[in-house]
């Protein structure tokens, strides 16, 4: 069976070997011409992009409901990301509300041909769940411990 | 007067009425169903990534050099837009710094068969030119005075 | 304030700043990578692409119905446009029959880093209006005067 | 064998056992959401941008030269094409002059589920071949007879 | 007109003049750097994509039905193939079963330049044809025969 | 060597929490109408597209070096997977040669909305890692034990 019976996390990577842990959802990418600028990097809207697709991911498996997303925090970006890189995208639930869940997304890039992977820029999602009628409903708390 | 006299266009387009304002970019979206979720409705990440375009074009156009995104604000978003909207940024550079600009984006939804418009979110972004030499290079000043 | 006498709305949303004129749209494209073809310029398809969709967006804010391309003037194309410049189109309707819209659209490339900009291409696109019954359906007629 | 003896080339390319005859190109594409308005049939810009491809490739293989697309005659859009259609384009070079080419090319609509097969629209393109130093080129003038 | 004699169509399709031979689609693609990984040949995953898609269309175009891919065997890929290449898909129904057809593609690429035209890889995919109730339906028997 | 006997990270970024075991691979994609085909079904090639750039990521995090696809092992494909689903390819390096490495990518299907997760299908690529000199060069050898 693909899922345990309550999808509870053991350890980092849980034991279920394709399980992923509901709070983080992991995104690799390639950076390919077919995203970048006319510099060879990734184009910075696309990097928001991508972002904003693992928040929604990482909200969506937390709750299990439809999310939109509602607030962005401030962001600030570092290097540029050059084409032929990794871009590796980390999402978590690390807050919750009533219906909103506070999601941290960091961007981590990743040479391909070296094991030397950074930071690249990290923001901070709130996205709310909605009900049938297209009202806030409530979120499962976020338990209190070490994630 | 968007433009200063450093924006005094020279040369035989200069005189043309479809010169566009220095610091004014505008940009109109018909939201298809290839940019949108399943739920019919703008992908937010679509948002953000037509947003930083939109920055991108009108920094570049006020100081004419290479810039790269280093700074957004927070900033909310409010109601879902649905395929079959049109969606017009309209981004201006509403401050500049030494070698950085501030850029004001806001994001207008358009019913395509009535006359209903409305702001949809709004963002400002701060970026930065850059030289040859791959540093901060300086911008020119914005001009007080009604924008 | 955005719009100067010129720009003076006439019509429900006048008061609105951000108010487009109905008759003329303006939408800027960066010309990245992933639209070029193999030499690294805009692939002529794109650019027919941006000015169709131009052109419906044009006719669509004139009329507020439903409408489609029927016809497509005869076109030149003049030079390449390489990666990296911009591209602005701008889009006004020019002609109304009883239920169509002639919209030329005009194509102009924009150094990115210099202030030259020149007329790439125009083109003129017939447009008609639907009705619910997907028969032709009457549009405004078009004021006489300078435009 | 891909080729029977009713593919038999006609001409200088004709010995290769899977060339096709250089003057038609034929490509099929199937019409899918991603290219759709939201009336769910096929974006007029879409469709010019694929006659304009199979142009492209037709007068490619025609001189096997680098071409540009120079002028585009008039055309009529006949009625939508839906999503969930299929859509043939067949590209032929036509006539020749010195270094131009003049490709017709044919857009179908086919019907996934019956054998209903109609010409959809059909335009004419004016390519040039241009050599290493970007001037226009010779291409080989194009027998009589009938094709 | 668009078919000669050897464009003869064998069977219940065959009356349509500008209807293709039911058993081969040929589409050709120009790869073009949004398609490309970052040294600038076409992606694995892209080629797969296309050879999908010809096998489907393929496949819908013999019976007329509703398809959806259920097999693909074993494939080797040869050589990269470089941005500004042709690549042409050729995909022939060249076994059936009750419901099932087993779709042959090849794959060719083509230098844009010169006669140069080589199999890069070839595929077979087995189809399933549904009916209304999303069970496998009857597909017509292939006749014997050259192909 | 990358990994350890349980990817025990060592080296700089060792310590991160975020650092992902270099033989496996997690990419969680949103399937959005822009990938979907008529049946509101995420098409085939789109599918087939995702596996091959999972195994990529998988195969250079493994040795850090150029890799290409060579072989493709036969595939089954199960149900179809409906727009608004999440799908989860998981890549991991099974199998090493001298300068191959066999990857596994199983693709899971999820639900938004509930706790459902299915195998859909999964395949086994082979990829060769190369040289500056375009021919094969030597991977690490994978270590018996548990994955």
């Amino acid at each position: 069976m693909v899922n345990g019976p309550d999808h509870a996390p053991q350890g980092p990577q849980g034991a279920a070997p394709s399980r992923p842990r509901a709070t983080e959802t992991r995104i690799t990418h390639i950076v390919f011409p077919g995203t970048t600028n006319h510099h060879g990097t990734l184009f910075g809207g696309e990097a928001l992009s991508m972002m904003d697709s693992a928040a929604f991911i990482a909200a969506t498996r937390y709750c299990r409901r439809k999310v939109v997303t509602r607030h962005l925090d401030a962001m600030e970006f570092s290097r540029p990301i050059p084409q032929g890189s990794l871009v590796e995208l980390i999402a978590r639930v690390v807050k919750t509300g009533r219906s909103s869940m506070t999601v941290l997304v960091e961007l981590f890039t990743e040479d391909m041909y070296s094991e030397k992977r950074e930071l690249g820029c990290s923001g901070t999602f709130v996205l709310v769940a909605l009900g049938a009628d297209g009202q806030p409903t409530p979120v499962p708390a976020l338990e209190a411990g070490p994630t």
